[in-house]
């Protein structure tokens, strides 16, 4: 008996628009798509893709959840993804901390690490 | 320029718990630990990983992002997982949905779907 990492589900209020942002950040393709969820990912086998879902209720506490990207060079990834539309965010992080906090469009913070290959480094 | 997904972040009261709870329901191990993190994967190279971080503030309200797992036999991964300290969860999900909502030891809500192989199943 087993279970696999499947999808991170996002509550989402502008569905398309989210979709469309954290596609151009991982550099990755809509799947599916229809009123009631957009499925990303990098292809269709790559597990796990993100599922984005309509919600009523605003963000309002700091997510229990977050993503860590790790970037091939952080500051320009930091720079190119405010350009798409992230934004700064305090959380307590202090300031000799080796990554930035972001939110997406729509406040979900997500932090950008340094560069690392495994999940030792 | 790239970023790629490298874990999911979730805050945490007892880490170590947590961190022994998603290991046994994903087969993972626990790849570092010390008093600022656990990270937990398949191994080291498979990305993304579960980051167990500690924070001080208490689960207020239905977390924005949730993990849904794919299983080979839902009713007996859910009964497992049960079985693991989970329990089923209340979400406004309805009794017609193809999925089962449990919530992990500290809440965190989460998805046992149907047995899926791909994003578009």
């Amino acid at each position: 008996m087993a279970v696999s990492l499947y999808q991170l589900v996002v509550d989402a209020h502008d569905l398309p628009a989210l979709a469309r942002f954290w596609c151009q950040v991982l550099d990755w393709q809509v799947l599916f798509e229809d009123e009631h969820e957009i499925v990303i990912g990098a292809d269709a086998r790559a597990l796990p893709g993100i599922c984005f879902v309509p919600v009523g209720e605003r963000k309002t506490v700091k997510n229990r959840l977050h993503i860590d990207l790790s970037p091939d060079d952080r500051e320009a990834e930091v720079e190119r993804i405010l350009g798409l539309g992230a934004s700064l965010a305090e959380v307590g992080q202090g300031e000799d901390v080796t990554w930035t906090v972001l939110a997406d469009p729509e406040g979900n913070e997500f932090c950008v690490l340094r560069p690392k290959k495994t999940l030792l480094d």
